[in-house]
């Protein structure tokens, strides 16, 4: 246990949010009302762009319905941006701010780009002599962060697109006299977790239930083997659902659709389109009857069919941050570890955010199967365990009800701050 | 109460799904089995081509589990079909199956192309003197059957709608740093009954809450007003969601797009690529970055997220047919009525089958407020009843259980019998 350090601390969210990013703000925020070293408990609007700018608000006004409707409220409360920092200036500002509000104590929620900036945060702060302990807490439906076993988030929405995989499947089935091939087309940009996650649709020792062709990023496609596989399972089955990863590639490794070419801030290429064009492909040169699904930012939004496991680990790991970041850990990512154990058990570690920054954890290729279209026993096993559990919003004239953060805004000390 | 008629009953699914479909089922079989008029309840496997190729099962087999699971089973447990009976060959086997197999009693679940078919079977029955009760189920998440204050399956489709539309509301308001469009395209091919229902969304007295444009095919699309109405929003609220009927018209009353202008069994337009069409509009040419959701079959399979309303007035619906027929109706369709009271009540009624076969209920042009875009407060007072009440199937391991009939084969009478 390092010496106490005393001050506030700033919670932000970064990235695209899940259903479960809450979660983890709650977690935080609960942490931190029980440590006096903590004063007060801030929160940046819309991530980076809220810290740069100013723009904090005061969590510790919050109601405790707030906090609790937090835990079942999908996107980031706080808001978010895909702001990306724009170098030392942006750097500068941001500990001029830490040190303007006495930030002792800085969370960031977010993917592997937060976790970036937030190991830059920490190393400015120790270059500088300002004492500051940066946590990252992991979110990303991607499951793609490295260190950590999994990632809060992917339970819940692989919980939901294997829900939707499942009801499809029935309606699918129930149409049963003609040959019919239905696509859904999942997130996922660069691994293909998201996709992976709809195997656990199937019941068990059950290959042959839907989802009959999962199509990853890991695997290019070919058309040609495309085609066999869903003629043999049009064979059996008189339908087949084919679930596709949105970042799939073809034989030479490029990205079979981006929408107009675009890409985000860091260059990332927007995707989107895949399903249409397996649709095309399906309709138009195979001549079999196809539609396609996407289900969007749906998947990582549904709290209302989400995972209470997700949720608990979730909540878990902004708890985690706080202790760790009391106890004296800074420049660290809260990590989700798997205990050896028969049943599945989830406890918290740290990781360095240097080796968590923009790492990517590629979906291991021995849980692929050999036939490239379906998942073994390897990834149930590990995937199983994070949909288990229902939470639901609570509910409100039929629908769900979500809170909203009253917001009461922090003062602010120095001069506006442009950016982009 | 007419003379008893003793005899077996046949119930059969047409269509669409919804996710209510096999509560009716569930409500026809229970209420079948309490009279001894009724002696044998058979289904049809996938709806009239079960008839046809005399392929029945033996509900009365089925365990209580199954029954009571079928209640949140999505889709057709029986199977449907889209296929159009060719005329008179046709209509004469139906007949010779069910004097094959002495049905007396025969119901149909479906939507106006079933009623209508369900209309020329009773027809025909009079004519050769056959003493046949014929009696409609109505579903549709289309709602667009006359007669029937609202169709079962409508509810539940358009809660699973608001709820997505809530989500993916608090996500697209949480990236709030950027002007942004997002787009959801829902069924609804010649009424926007399920894009209407999509303004339960908002919260009571908050006209300026999402979905912010609802594009409704009883509204031709005019581009530049579609340019207007998107700026003025994000001007106020930085991002604008649309939800958007796949039926949208042009100024011509021309289908946006058709999915390679392919037609189904009956010659309707298929469908799809309105969300696309927008967000190209909206990214290309207007320079606002969008993103298109399509849920497709989702919408009218999630029965993770449906009525209970919707779901208890499907069931009502299945068991209100049985003791209309026992009581010697026929020709007829239950219709679902609202009871003239403060609070809402469903109570059946009945309706001929000649005035609901291939009529459409259009949504009324009053409802839609004059800035064509959005409900009035009596399309609310219509459909916020509808969406009331939670139910869910049940949960194992991680995921929704659904049941299969076990479908006992009934022996066949007949020679093979050839369709398309």
């Amino acid at each position: 246990m390092s010496e106490e350090l005393n001050g506030n601390c700033l919670i932000a969210q970064s990235g695209g949010p899940t259903a479960v990013i809450n979660s983890s703000l709650a977690g935080a925020i609960t942490e931190a009302l029980n440590h006096p070293c903590i004063e007060e408990i801030y929160g940046a609007r819309n991530g980076v762009i809220g810290i740069l700018q100013e723009d904090l608000v005061d969590l510790a006004e919050e109601s405790q319905q707030v906090i609790r409707g937090l835990r079942t409220t999908p996107a980031s409360a706080l808001g978010t941006c895909r702001y990306k920092i724009r170098g030392q200036e942006d750097y500068d500002r941001i500990l001029q701010v830490f040190e303007s509000h006495n930030i002792r104590y800085f969370f960031y929620i977010g993917g592997n780009d937060s976790q970036d900036s937030a190991d830059r945060i920490n190393a400015l702060a120790v270059e500088r002599g300002y004492d500051l302990r940066v946590i990252g807490i992991p979110k990303t439906v991607d499951n793609d962060l490295v260190a950590t076993d999994h990632c809060p988030g992917y339970g819940s929405a692989i919980k939901y697109l294997c829900t939707t995989v499942k009801e499809m499947a029935c309606d699918a089935q129930s149409m049963g006299n003609h040959d019919y091939v239905g696509i859904i087309e999942v997130m996922g940009r660069n691994a293909g977790w998201m996709a992976a996650g709809t195997s656990l649709a199937k019941r068990k020792d059950r290959p042959e239930d839907p989802p009959h062709i999962i199509l990853l990023p890991e695997v290019p496609l070919s058309p040609q083997k495309l085609m066999e596989d869903v003629q043999r399972i049009l064979q059996k089955e008189r339908f087949c659902l084919i679930v596709a990863s949105e970042g799939l590639v073809d034989e030479d490794g490029n990205y079979l659709t981006t929408s107009g070419g675009a890409t985000d801030a860091f260059g990332h290429a927007q995707l989107g389109g895949v399903g249409e064009y397996l649709r095309n492909l399906i309709e138009e040169q195979f001549g079999i009857r196809a539609r396609a699904a996407k289900l969007g930012h749906a998947q990582r939004a549904a709290v209302h069919c989400s995972s209470e496991t997700d949720n608990e680990e979730a909540f878990l790991a902004g708890q985690a941050a706080v202790k760790a970041a009391v106890d004296g850990e800074t420049g660290k990512m809260v990590t989700l570890l798997r205990a050896e154990k028969e049943t599945y058990e989830c406890v918290t570690g740290l990781a360095p955010l240097t080796e968590v920054a923009n790492g990517v954890k590629r979906l291991p290729a021995d849980w692929i199967n050999e036939n490239g279209i379906s998942m073994n026993h390897q990834f149930t096993k590990y995937a199983q365990p994070l949909i288990q559990g229902e939470i639901s919003p609570e509910f409100e004239n039929g629908l769900p009800n979500f809170v909203r953060i009253r917001g009461r805004r922090v003062e602010k000390n120095l001069e506006p701050y442009e950016i982009d």
